[in-house]
């Protein structure tokens, strides 16, 4: 997607070297940087330098196919595969990625190893473009018959970022949104900030100015009184894990934009690439919920006089508890929109999906 | 309360001249200033110098019994009724508390209308304190009981700061906290941080820490995690205006939280003395919720090498939205904590109360 009117997509590589946007620079400065030791993945994943479920899972694909180069044997990979896998708990489309490689690895003789590994991140990274894509297609029906029935702009509420930084390209909930824009549905969109790291109001609001995307930020505790005042027509979230019974893992407090929706009669989607379904997961309440740094919490960057400084908001600095993400059970949600289609958020209908 | 051992009030007359607590400056720092003007006491309302419902109502009354000494006639005082209450359209205590000292100053002659003027402003803050003691009594009556059921530290959700800083002294949700840890159960607050003025990690975490109460700061965005967790035990609110039917308008946020609770069993109480409680509104639907300045939520006070530091944590300074409050139906609220007793939040119940 655009930035300052020039496409760009959150990673990439150039014969092989990995490059990423530093996503926690945004939106004040915008850096891309190179990826090359397992260090400099864990960390960038860890850190959140990339972050959103599906990028999550790209990056690790990409990192698997830059240290094979240097060694190629099993223990290598496995400690590899270990290390990547520990950096976040909760994205199943980390372990999707890295068991993908893996598996496709073992297949190859041992020549083609390496060239596979990149050939598979490659696909990987491609597939997530494509996917999102579809999406964003299907997702646009939704809110263009929403828009024939109101005949005017449409507002909608997301949480966090499922924009295209989430992704390689064009994102999972923000996707449609985009893409409705493009094709001349208006739309408003009302982004939650996002606590802890602010990347609603840092990086989704970002993504829709860079696309001209009307939108208004607004503090996380503002939804329900928007649903109230019947000023939201849908939300859309991401994922970052779905259970087999259609409970879904995201962004701390998208439950309680779910339980006003529903109480206020707003359809609430979740979108995502089916990589992020986990069949194994039988329902969202034994997902393994991260809890990050308090750090997040008691410190902020802040910008002025054109530089940028980092500090203390609280006084306090120990009492603090970060829980990464919550789960919203699946009566909560409308629809799922996945590449493969629409589909409900029940068992039935993700399993079948799922067999596609 | 205590601030580092020694005993304070939000507010305060020393021979006439009108004390508070400078709250934008605190934690970090403890100012005291004096109010004098009626610029002094507009700005200190409307910039949240002072803020909380019977805080604003106490400072509107020593602002008329102190302007009220330079010029006594009707037209002067009326011009500055008008202006105190334009500070701040929500909080319904600030009318009640103007409308008491001018009904009051009018029953008596001129002469005295002076003296009267700085006794029932007195008057007003003296009640506040007792009745946020017995608010205090009242809602420990709860704590107790379930404290008796389940022998173990009870884990109490609260929004915004409704403690003693938002009165004169003890607070209406954060009273009975106070009093019971005095009495020795074993209380554990988690502390919502209450963007975008972050009261609660500012005010309320101050507090808490000064009266050695544990508790743990959260991003608003947590607590319904940490009720799907079985982590909350009951939850307090205060209130800016509650409506003749029950419905309670409160810090924006205080509704997503009420569902949550609701949806997850705990108890979600209210606590308020009874000059909140507005009975010329029908219901909570067209209580005015005040939209607050922008920066609110784009700029943000960090403290770096033990300086003080205003800067912007958004890129975009235009398209937010800063609505201050939100409106709870009485059907999610468990009960009202009020001064006169502990009472169902029902149109009948708050009509017998309000006749007591």
């Amino acid at each position: 997607m655009k930035v300052k009117n020039k496409n760009y997509s959150s990673i990439w590589d150039d014969d092989g070297v990995v490059k990423i946007i530093d996503q926690t620079k945004l939106p004040f400065d915008f850096e891309i940087l190179e990826l090359k030791t397992l260090s400099d993945f864990c960390n960038a994943i860890k850190m959140m330098k990339v972050r959103g479920a599906p990028l999550i899972g790209v990056t690790a694909a990409y990192a698997l196919s830059t240290l094979i180069k240097k060694n190629s044997s099993d223990s290598h990979l496995k400690k590899i595969y270990m290390s990547l896998l520990a950096t976040r708990p909760t994205a199943i489309n980390l372990r999707w990625a890295l068991d993908k490689v893996m598996s496709d690895i073992k297949k190859s003789n041992v020549k083609n190893k390496k060239e596979k590994a990149i050939e598979v991140a490659r696909r990987i990274r491609v597939d997530d473009i494509i996917n999102c894509q579809k999406i964003a297609i299907n997702g646009y029906k939704i809110i263009e018959n929403i828009y024939k029935k109101r005949k005017k702009p449409i507002n909608i509420l997301t949480h966090c970022n499922a924009g295209w930084l989430a992704t390689v390209d064009w994102g999972t909930a923000i996707a449609p949104i985009f893409f409705a824009h493009r094709n001349g549905i208006p739309i408003h969109v009302w982004v939650d900030e996002t606590r802890p790291r602010n990347q609603g109001a840092l990086l989704t609001a970002w993504e829709l100015s860079n696309e001209k995307v009307p939108y208004t930020i607004i503090a996380d505790n503002s939804g329900g009184y928007l649903m109230q005042k019947n000023k939201v027509d849908l939300c859309i979230v991401g994922s970052d894990r779905v259970a087999a019974n259609g409970d879904v893992c995201n962004k701390i407090g998208t439950y309680l934009k779910a339980l006003a929706a529903l109480e206020n009669n707003v359809p609430f989607y979740v979108a995502l690439p089916t990589s992020t379904i986990d069949l194994k997961q039988v329902n969202g309440k034994n997902v393994p919920i991260e809890i990050r740094d308090k750090k997040e919490l008691s410190n902020i960057k802040i910008k002025k006089n054109s530089k940028i400084i980092e500090g203390s908001i609280y006084f306090d600095k120990t009492n603090l508890l970060n829980p990464a993400f919550d789960v919203t059970p699946y009566k909560y949600i409308t629809k799922l929109i996945t590449e493969k289609g629409i589909i409900d958020c029940k068992k039935e209908s993700i399993k079948k999906i799922m067999k596609r």
